[in-house]
C-alpha cells in the first residue's frame, strides 16, 4: 500500500510515491538540500519512505488534457503499483470537494472550472484529489518537517506572493469554500501600500516578491537609487528573484534593506494576528525568499511577532521549513492516505 | 434533563436553565429586547426552552469563595433539578481544560490561577466547566441566534474592549492554550495607534471604547474640541458609555464621527483578514457599541470588509447579534450539554 503525491506548478511537475515502511523515525539531516534535486528516495521520518520519484517540466502552454497526460505520466514513472490514492497540489485556487481547478494563474491555456481530478483519474484508474499547493506543502511540513509535534500551526510561504496554510486541531483547514489559508491577504496596515494585485495594506503588499519589486521600481522612477534593479538587469532578468534580493541586501543597498525589513515586519505582524486570533503553537516559514535569507530572517520575523502578541509567554516557536522542494509532493502523498 | 448556563461578569451574574422541549423552532421576534431584562423564560428556538432564570449583582470586591457562593446560589434559583452540567462564561482568560480562571480583570480580589470550576462544583454537586465569556456568547449566537445555519463564523463583540470568538467546522475554537478568539488584538495597522493597554495598531486600539475615549482625551488636550467628553461629564460619568458615544455621534461631533469611522474601519478590516485567512461564511457583530449604533454600523463594517476580501464573491453575511444580554448564558448552557 502506497500513495502518490504530485506537486503541479507552473514550471515543473514533481511526483513521489510514499509508503509506510516502519523504518526511519527521523527525517534525514539536511533533507531539504537532498530533496531539492527532486529524485530523492529513502526514509523521510515517522516511518515513511519515498519509494519512487519523478520530475518533469510542466507543459505550461498546454490545455488541461495534455497537462493531465503529463501528471499521469509522472505518477506512472513514480510507480502506481499498490497505490491507493493520488493527491495533486495545484498552484491556484481549487475546489477540493469537487476536484475542480477554479483558476490556473500560471497556466494560460488551462481555462477555469476544470474537473482536473477526474481528468487524471481517467488516465490512471486510481482515486485522485486536488488541493492547493501551499496547503499540501504545509501539510507535509506538519507531518514530516518543521511542524512535527504541533497540532495548531500556520505555514507562511514567502515567494512571488505570500501563500499560507493552517493546521488546526491537527487537520488542514479548508473552509466552506476551500479558500482558507490566504495569509498573504490579511491586512496588516489599513490604508497602507497598494500591491500590483490583491488587497491594499496586506502582508503580500509588503512581503510578496512581486510587490516588493514593483515598489522598488516605483521608488526608482522617483529618483531613488537602488542596486536591486541593476543586479536584476545584469543577470539578464526582468523579475527580481530571491537571489537578486539577497545579493542587493548583502551589498547593503538601502532600498532593498528597507523593503526586506518591511517584508519581515509585515510577516511578523500577520503571524501575530493569527496567533492572537487562533492560538497557535508553531509558525513555519517557507518559500524561496525565506530559504534564501535563512535563519536570520526567521529570527527577525519571530521578534516582530512576539512584540505584537497579547500572550507573549505562550509565543509559538517560529521555524524554517525543512522539506525543501519536496514539501508539496510529500504533503500531497500524506493527504492521499484517506482516499 | 437540562443544563445551566451562567454568565459571570464584573457587574452581574446571569443564570439560565435550558432544556430541549421539542417546541418552538424559531427564536421569538424581538428576543434580544425580551432577554435584556434577564428574567425571560420560554422558547428560544431550535426546540430549546428556558425553564428557569436568575440574575444577581456580582459581589465584585469579594474573593473566589464568596463569588462561587453567589454563582451556586444563582444556579439553584434557576433550578438544578435534573441538571446534568453547568458551564460558566467568565469575563477573563480561562483554562477550559483544567477549569481554572487564569486572571480576573474585573474582580480585584479574585487572584490568579483559581480552580473556580471546582469551587462551584463543590457547592452544587453537578459537573461544572469554565469558558471565556465572549466564547460562550458566540456559541449562543451560533446555535440559536445570528449564527444559525453557519458552521464557520467569527463573532466580534464591540464594547470596552473588542472580544471575539470563532466557530470553525461547527465547533468553538479554543486553541492549545485556550486563548483563541482574541480578534481585538489582531493588528490592522502596524506602527499605528497605541491603545491604553494591549497591542499597538490592533483592532481594539481603534475600536475598543476605552481606547477610543483615551484617544479623544489625548486630542482634547491638544486643543481639539469635542462634545463627547462634555456629554460624558454632563451625565456624571468618567467613562464614555456606548450611549455617550452615540449621542455625540448623532450631534455630529467631528471627533466622535472620526473615532467611530475608524472603529468601523478597523473592525471591517479585521473581519476581512479573518475571512481571507480562514474562509468564513458569517460574521456576527455584537456588544454594547454595536447594539447602540445598530444596523447602519453593521452595514458600514460589512462594506469595509468586502473591500478588503480576496474573494468578494464569497463574502460572508455580516449580521448583528440577536440574543441580547442572554447570549452568554444561553451559549454556556448549550456548551454544558457535553458535560
Amino acid at each position: 500500500m502506497a500513495t502518490i503525491g504530485i506537486d503541479l506548478g507552473g514550471t515543473k511537475i514533481q511526483a513521489i510515491r510514499l509508503q509506510k515502511s516502519g523504518t526511519g523515525r527521523r527525517l534525514p539531516a539536511r533533507f531539504g538540500e537532498l530533496a531539492d534535486g527532486g529524485d530523492y528516495t529513502g526514509p523521510v521520518g515517522s516511518g515513511y519512505e519515498v519509494t519512487g520519484t519523478f520530475r518533469l517540466a510542466t507543459p505550461a502552454s498546454a490545455g488541461p488534457g495534455e497537462i493531465a497526460d503529463a501528471v499521469a505520466a509522472a505518477a506512472k514513472e513514480a510507480g502506481v503499483d499498490d497505490v491507493t490514492g493520488v493527491t495533486i497540489g495545484f498552484a491556484g485556487p481549487v475546489d477540493h470537494g469537487r476536484g475542480v481547478v477554479v483558476r490556473a494563474p500560471n497556466l494560460p491555456a488551462f481555462g477555469e472550472s476544470v474537473s482536473f481530478a477526474r481528468l487524471v483519474q481517467e488516465r490512471i484508474s486510481i482515486p485522485v484529489a486536488l488541493e492547493n499547493d501551499v496547503n499540501v506543502a504545509v501539510a507535509g511540513e506538519h507531518r514530516l518537517g518543521a511542524g512535527k509535534g504541533s497540532r495548531d500551526l500556520v505555514g507562511i510561504w514567502m515567494g512571488t506572493g505570500i501563500g499560507g496554510g493552517l493546521i488546526l486541531d491537527g487537520s488542514l483547514r479548508r473552509g466552506p469554500h476551500g479558500l482558507a489559508g490566504e495569509i498573504g491577504h490579511m491586512v496588516v496596515r489599513f490604508r497602507g501600500r497598494r500591491p500590483p494585485a490583491g488587497v491594499r495594506g496586506s502582508v503580500e503588499a509588503y512581503a510578496g516578491r512581486a510587490s516588493m519589486q514593483s515598489t522598488a521600481e516605483r521608488w526608482a522612477k522617483r529618483g531613488r537609487n537602488t542596486s536591486l534593479l541593476r543586479i536584476m538587469k545584469a543577470r539578464g532578468r526582468d523579475r527580481a528573484t530571491s537571489g537578486v534580493f539577497h545579493r542587493a541586501y548583502e551589498k547593503g543597498d538601502s532600498v532593498t534593506v528597507k523593503l526586506v525589513g518591511e517584508a519581515e515586519f509585515a510577516v511578523g505582524v500577520g503571524a501575530a494576528s493569527l496567533v492572537n486570533a487562533l492560538d497557535l503553537d508553531r509558525v513555519v516559514i517557507g518559500g524561496g525568499v525565506a530559504d534564501r535569507f535563512g535563519d536570520e530572517m526567521i529570527a527577525r520575523v519571530a521578534s516582530v511577532m512576539r512584540s505584537h502578541l497579547i500572550a507573549p509567554d505562550d509565543a509559538p516557536d517560529v521555524v524554517g521549513a525543512r522539506l525543501g522542494d519536496l514539501a508539496g509532493a510529500l504533503g500531497a502523498a500524506l493527504l492521499a492516505e484517506g482516499l
